[in-house]
C-alpha cells in the first residue's frame, strides 16, 4: 500500500526538525563513496523555459531508494504560481514496491538546498561574518538567509535582484521578519559590503567577477545546477584558495565548476568535496584573506536523506496514533 | 490539483480500449525526430536481484511531458509478489507541474510492452504463422501470447520455462482461455514448433541458438532492456535478414542488438527502426526463408503515449459525468 502525502501533511510532520545532521551524514557517506547515485535525469524546455531533473539514489545497506523530479519554470511567476515544483518517491529495496509518495511541491527540494548552504557556511564561511551578501531574490534567495541563522547572528543583508520589484518585496519579506536589508544597483556593490555571499539565480552569464570579491570573503553559488546555468566568472574560482564541490562527479558537467574547467582556470586536483571537509574539518585552512567558493548543484544524497527523515517522522506519528 | 489514479480506476477507464494506434504513432513520431527522450534513468540491485528503470520524454508540440518508473525485482514471486511495480506521472509543459499520477503498479508497462510485440508481428511475422513459440512464463509471456489475438488466429502455443511448475501454470492459464499450449523441455525444442516467437525472460546468457533457428521465423526478444541481460546468441542476429530495434539509440547500450554490437556479429548499418517500419512498410521484404529479430527495449515514447491516451480516457469520463 502506498502512503500519500500532501504539502501540507508534510509541513505539519516536520515542524521543529532541522535536517541539518542528515544532510551532513549524507554528504560524507557520499564522498566516502557509500552511496549509489547515477547521473541526474534531466529535460530541459524552451517556450516557456524551465527544466525538470530526476535525482535519484540510496545508500548502501538501506531498506529504501528515493527517486525525485523538481522542476523549475521560470516564467511561473508571470502566472502567479511558484517557479519549483515537484515531488518525492520513496521505494522499498527489497521489492521495488513504491512505499510513499511525497507531494511536497518542491518544498522538501528547497529545505534540502538552503540545509546544503547552512552547512557550506558553518564549515567555511569566514570567522567575523560582516554582512550577509545575496544575488537574487526568489525563494532561494530567503531560505539561504533565513537557514544561516543557526550559524551566525548577523541580520544586515544586501541584496541585489534583476526585477527591482522583486528586491523590494525580498526586502519587505525579511525585514518583517527582522533582518536588516539593503538593496543594491549592481551584484558589485553587494560584493564590496559582504564577506559571505550566495548567489542564488537561474542566470546564465557571469554575475559575479574576480575584482569585486574582496579578500577574506565566502561564496556559495547555488543557482547554477545546469550545464547551461552561470554565476560566477571563472576567474573568480581560479582566485579562489578553496574550492568546494557538493559532487566532484556532477560538478564536471553542472554549475560554476564545469564552467571553470572548460575554460582551463582551474583543474580537477583543486576541487575538495563538502562531504570530505564534514568528515575531515582539518582538511581546509581558512586563513584570514582567503576567498573560498562552494558550488552547489544539488546531490540526490541529499533527497535520500530528508525524504528518508520525513517518512520517519510520519512512521513516528503513527506509531504515536496507535 | 494532482489527479491521482489507482490500479484498480485505470482498468477500469481503459476496458475495450486499443492503445496500439497510440503506440504506433508513438514509434513512428521517435523515428521520424519528433521526440525528446533522454537515456534511461537506472538503477539495478544485487539481494535480492532487482532494477528500476526511469523512462521521461515528450513529443514536440505536446502539452505534457511524462516521467515513468518501472521495476523487476525478480525474487519478488518467491514473497508472492509481483515481479514488476512501477507509476507513471504527468506533467504540464507549461508550468512543470504534476498534473497526473497513475498508480498502475506496472500495468501500463506491461500493456505497451505487449502492444509492441504485437506491432513487432503485425509488420514482421510471417504470412503464415503455424505457431506461437514462447520462452518465458511470467506476466509478459502471457500478454504477448495473447496480445497476438489480433494479428493471427493461431492459438496454438508451445512454452519453454527454467521452472517447470511455472511452465506448467502458463500452460493451464492458456488452456483455460481457449490457447492449446505444450510445455516444451527446451528452447531448442520452442524453436523447432514455431515460426513466430517471443522470448520474454529476464536471463543473463543466450537461450536460443542459430542452429536452432528455422528459415522462415520471426523472433520478438523483448525480455533484455538492461546492459547485462540477454537472450539470444548474437549469430542469430547476424543471420537475421531484418534487424529491427524500437530505438537505435538505446540499442547500442541495452538488449540483444548491444551485445551483437559488442561481438562484433552485427554493425549499425543492418539495424531498422520500428517507427520506420510502420512508417513505411515498403522499408521491409519479408521472403518466405527470411529470418527477422525484433530487440525491443522498451522506448519512453510508448510510455508517453499509453499515459496521454489514460488522462485524457479519464478527461472524457469527467465530461460525461458533468
Amino acid at each position: 500500500m502506498t502512503e500519500i502525502y500532501t504539502l501540507e501533511q508534510i509541513q505539519s510532520a516536520i515542524k521543529g526538525m532541522d535536517f541539518s545532521p542528515a544532510i551532513e551524514e549524507g554528504f560524507v557517506q557520499y564522498s566516502l563513496g557509500n552511496v549509489t547515485v547515477p547521473p541526474v535525469g534531466e529535460l530541459v524546455f524552451d517556450q516557456p523555459p524551465g527544466d525538470t531533473h530526476i535525482k535519484y539514489g540510496y545508500i548502501q545497506n538501506a531498506d529504501t531508494y528515493v527517486i525525485k523530479i523538481a522542476s523549475g519554470f521560470y516564467d511561473n511567476p508571470k502566472l502567479g504560481l511558484s517557479s519549483n515544483s515537484g515531488l518525492m518517491l520513496v521505494f522499498s529495496r527489497q521489492t521495488g514496491f513504491l512505499k510513499t509518495i511525497l507531494l511536497d511541491d518542491g518544498f522538501l527540494t528547497d529545505i534540502r538546498t538552503a540545509v546544503a548552504g547552512r552547512i557550506c557556511a558553518a564549515y567555511l564561511a569566514p570567522e567575523k561574518i560582516t554582512a550577509i551578501g545575496v544575488i537574487g531574490t526568489g525563494i532561494q534567495a530567503r531560505m539561504q538567509v533565513e537557514y544561516l541563522n543557526t550559524v551566525t547572528p548577523v541580520q544586515n543583508v544586501y541584496v541585489w535582484g534583476r526585477n527591482e520589484k522583486h528586491a523590494l518585496a525580498f526586502q519587505a519579506d525579511l525585514c518583517a521578519k527582522g533582518y536588516d536589508v539593503s538593496v543594491m544597483k549592481t551584484p558589485a556593490k553587494v560584493a564590496e559590503n559582504c564577506n559571505l555571499i550566495i548567489t542564488a539565480t537561474p542566470s546564465k552569464q557571469p554575475l559575479l567577477f574576480k575584482k569585486e570579491i574582496k579578500p577574506g570573503t565566502h561564496i556559495t553559488a547555488m543557482g547554477s545546477d545546469t550545464s547551461e546555468k552561470q554565476e560566477l566568472d571563472p576567474q573568480i574560482l581560479k582566485r579562489a584558495d578553496i574550492l568546494v564541490a557538493d559532487s566532484r562527479s556532477q560538478c564536471r558537467s553542472r554549475g560554476e565548476i564545469s564552467r571553470a574547467l572548460a575554460a582551463g582556470t582551474v583543474t580537477e586536483e583543486k576541487i575538495i568535496e563538502l562531504g570530505d571537509i564534514i568528515h575531515r574539518p582539518e582538511k581546509i585552512n581558512r586563513t584570514e584573506n582567503c576567498i573560498s567558493v562552494a558550488d552547489l548543484t544539488g546531490v540526490a544524497v541529499q533527497d535520500v536523506q530528508i525524504a528518508t527523515a520525513v517518512c520517519r517522522a510520519f512512521e513516528n506519528r503513527g506509531k504515536q496514533g496507535e
